[in-house]
């Protein structure tokens, strides 16, 4: 399904300065460790991490009875996405029709854009999607009337593409504040002639707030059965009711997984994303498995940077060799965990702080007599891995000694 | 000097559904508008701010006898480089080997990395570099005798590398904290086999207090002096002093430009970056031009994201298709400056105010009784270029009508 055509060029950063352009299928057959033959800073993905991660959605997923669309814009990564859809990944999710593009250009399906899509480029490529492939649907979301009307002056008669209503709640972000207001984009939906209502949506992950959580849940779920009562959903084969960050998934379950009473099966999908790589900080804090879901083994990080220490000029500080072009930033910053020193020794990041990032360098706090030294390498846990990957080109991807065993490529 | 030969693919999130691969040089031809022919969101720099900027910054150095190695780091983008170059710039600043590496692609000389090296691929580089273009230097920074050990270790007799001895200050960033660790390092590089003195360096951006910028400032010239007194520059044609982001250049020129006797030139290269495209936050507070130095022209902001309203939820707030993914957030959230409407008509975006910012969708406060619309257009100033431009492969480059006349790409 996916191609592995792309080469890293000599443009790639973390290439070594000899190897001019590598297929990407060839860099395994490298035979590169990551700390010693990869030009610093490197983002390592850890394989071991991934596969875990990979397993332990799908299996609840399945215990579950909910399909799963991983949000693609997390990564936007074909080679991640393949192996998610190789796990059992019903489809994928996108933010945008350009993302929706990439993925189709891959051949993934079905695509969930899960946003309003008003733009006429945007529509006249799902239109042309559509058109193109029949067998394989892209979706999006409406949440207003005037999204409807915008959609169908640009479709002018093309289609009828599939949308999903949104669900939102007051102080959030996109989507309806009520079952009310729902129900009359619905019912705009239906008297389109450009757009056919395939069920509904909300996104939970806006907040963090339990009640607020299970509230939009409670109100999607009371949406849809609205609708159904409607016959909003009597020409349907199943209805697709999707929801779900990888914060609250858990609570998706609870409210949206089975129970349904529509006449025909609801699909549920799940659109986590993050829970591929994990991170160490916002998610890991967040996850539900091995948290809320204590019968469920926790997920592995599977995300680190290595940065170089560049000079260590007063006794508690170092400056290392990343910074907010190479790192997240935006929910908390990079952890260290691990030193490794030129002889190859590896030790704890013991008692060190990130405390700043400048665009290339990070300043890290050292504990008193600690001989961190100019040369080491710092190896971090980072947090929120969305804003990780869309720094990166292409990354790495390690087994558990740091060998170089392929690389994934991102397209942003 | 710069090879025009990369195709912007159908990966390129901001081209058009329907134009397939396209060839950066034949982008101008293509009849494009940044508002109606590419998908949003859409990032586009200014040609006019761009010209202005460059004309106002080359002017600035040659009334000031100084030259200029634009940081290439803020850009990332040959094509835009190539421009600073044609402005008459000297060489390029870069943050890294890598980055280096990728100027020295489009055949660009010299580079200072405006860093420690003490990396051996990417000190194996620089050494690769001076054997295969003896007459086109690549630079580095030094502020620590391990960091000199490390580097003639690593080196192992090849070169010598020419590199500069890299004052700072206590709080800062790298560099040493006296003019005394400063003749250490020197001391340590004119015993090593491996590297030669060719100047000294700081940088003064890391602070913003005026008697930090003055005292390190001050303390470089001293430490150039009592290295020239030394008869550390002795074997030189000219010693080379740099500093210089895009914030305090005038005072650089005040302590740095002129008045020398080192026995031999001393060549002042400043190293702003983010004076090409200016910013509507940061820079546009700190730039000495207009300000500080009221007898220059004020810099142009030349770069603009286009996002649409998605939704408009509740009647303060709207939903704008733009997030972490494609615009800063570190020093500044986007400024809403204008509204293009689906008719084509245009308007300030008076008191509109971006107040959160998801990984794909702005939040913007908007005034009560504004009839900001879903599918209309908002147009944003940016605040910090470098960490806007790594979030783009291509960006548009378009005239004073937001017409596209040509593209840029980025390498990160």
């Amino acid at each position: 399904m996916i191609a592995a055509h792309d080469a890293l060029d000599q443009r790639d950063r973390w290439v070594p300065p000899s190897a001019g352009s590598v297929p990407l299928d060839r860099v395994a057959g490298m035979g590169w460790h990551a700390l010693t033959d990869l030009m610093p800073p490197v983002l390592v993905l850890k394989d071991g991490a991934l596969r875990h991660n990979l397993d332990v959605m799908a299996r609840f997923c399945r215990a579950h009875g909910v399909s799963l669309a991983p949000h693609g814009k997390t990564t936007m990564s074909p080679q991640l996405v393949a192996r998610q859809l190789e796990a059992g990944a019903w489809g994928v999710t996108a933010a945008s029709p350009a993302q929706a593009r990439l993925f189709r250009a891959f051949a993934v399906s079905p695509i969930v854009i899960a946003n309003q899509v008003v733009d006429p480029l945007g529509l006249d490529w799902m239109a042309g999607e559509l058109e193109r492939h029949p067998e394989a649907p892209v979706l999006c979301l409406v949440d207003s009337d005037r999204a409807v009307g915008l959609m169908d002056e640009a479709l002018a008669g093309r289609g009828p593409l599939p949308v999903l209503v949104e669900m939102g709640l007051a102080g959030g972000r996109t989507g309806c504040r009520s079952v009310e207001e729902g129900r009359r984009v619905a019912a705009a939906v239906r008297r389109s002639r450009s757009l056919w209502l395939a069920g509904v949506e909300c996104f939970e992950g806006v907040v963090h707030d339990p009640e607020q959580v299970d509230g939009v849940l409670g109100e999607t779920r009371a949406l849809c059965e609205a609708l159904a009562r409607e016959g909003a959903f009597d020409e349907l084969d199943e209805v697709l009711v999707t929801a779900g960050g990888s914060a609250h998934f858990d609570r998706v379950v609870h409210h949206l997984a089975g129970g349904w009473e529509l006449g025909r099966p609801a699909r549920v999908v799940l659109r986590s994303g993050c829970y591929l790589t994990h991170d160490h900080g916002d998610y890991e804090r967040l996850s539900p498995f091995g948290g809320r879901l204590p019968e469920w083994e926790p997920l592995r990080q599977a995300m680190e940077v290595w940065g170089l220490v560049h000079s260590r000029p007063e006794p508690d500080l170092a400056i290392v060799g990343f910074g907010k072009r190479d790192v997240s930033y935006d929910l908390g910053l990079p952890r260290p965990l691990h030193v490794s020193s030129r002889d190859g020794r590896r030790r704890d990041a013991e008692g060190m702080e990130v405390f700043r990032l400048n665009d290339q360098h990070a300043y890290v706090r050292v504990p008193p007599g600690d001989d961190l030294a100019v040369g080491d390498l710092l190896g971090c846990g980072l947090s929120h891995p969305c804003t990780v990957f869309d720094k990166w080109r292409s990354i790495p991807v390690v087994d558990d000694g740091d060998r170089v065993i392929g690389a994934i490529r991102t397209y942003f």
